[in-house]
């Protein structure tokens, strides 16, 4: 189920979105997520059920969309003044955040709704970002995708089947190749 | 919740396991995921449900489980005379088939149910096979780890959060540079 992001801040439609994810995360503090269902969470937020099932689709796409918003990160990546150094102080943090209990919370949400597309934008946004600001240094940069299948793929897939984050030193030689 | 897989041949445990996976796959072909429970499924396997809770603890890891068992790899890889060869023609089956609707559940229910050890022993039980060979046949050989980091990870990675399997070019260039 794909969910529709482009809301206009302040109209009806985000109105609606911030009760329902207000009414989410309160229920899920409360209750816990094997608890909670669609229609708990429309009475909560004062909406009908067909309003989220309209939205939504499925109680794992609204809970995607709820661990996105929580994990949306609210500024840009430090910049250390190189484009190694800021990739490795935003791909520890990175790495950190999605191994949490929130961040495999939000992986999970991720994977069961399909609703992937939108973790990948937000990822490829950082990444791009770090990557403009060393080309305005003038250094030389790797493609986001290159970077992504070089150090983020294998550390999200330790994450997700292995025994957790990669380690620094691990880290550090993938980034020493991806760059290299 | 960890799943138990030691289990006699031909045992109480081996019937049980059978007659519960054989309940689940019919359940799932006549109903649907979204329409079957855990009750559902001991009434047609002729156990109790307790049985089910005691063993698999809750419906995603029984998914997981049964998806698992229809992946699991009934032949060795391929034999084509070389490590390259060996590993091209292993991995493009591979992520064909977890790119497929089956696999792409299992992938679902593995991250679901946080089963996933049982994924990565059986991926490295197959490059493992793969490595040894090329051991035997004197060609020089990386870690099994080294090639999930390098080939597998950014495979899956794409499967689960991009567009799908990567082409041929791509893994042939992951390839190149996880031998080189």
């Amino acid at each position: 189920m794909a969910i529709k992001t482009s809301l206009r801040p302040g109209g009806r439609s985000a109105r609606v979105q911030d009760s329902v994810h207000q009414a989410t995360r309160a229920l899920l503090a409360e209750l816990g997520r094997d608890a909670i269902s669609l229609p708990l969470i429309a009475s909560r937020a004062g909406v009908t059920p067909s309003t989220l099932y309209r939205r939504w689709g499925d109680l794992s796409s609204l809970l995607a969309d709820v661990s996105l918003a929580r994990m949306h990160p609210d500024a840009d990546p430090v910049d250390t003044g190189s484009l190694r150094g800021d990739l490795l102080t935003w791909s520890e943090q990175y790495f950190d955040e999605i191994n949490s209990v929130p961040g495999r919370a939000m992986l999970r949400d991720a994977v069961a709704s399909d609703c992937t597309n939108r973790c990948l934008t937000i990822l490829l946004g950082q990444l791009q970002t770090i990557l403009e600001r060393a080309a305005s240094r003038g250094e030389a940069t790797p493609s986001a995708e290159h970077l992504v299948d070089r150090v983020i793929a294998p550390g999200v897939f330790r994450i997700l089947f292995g025994e957790g984050a990669p380690g620094e030193h691990e880290v550090n030689a993938w980034m020493d190749q991806a760059l290299g």
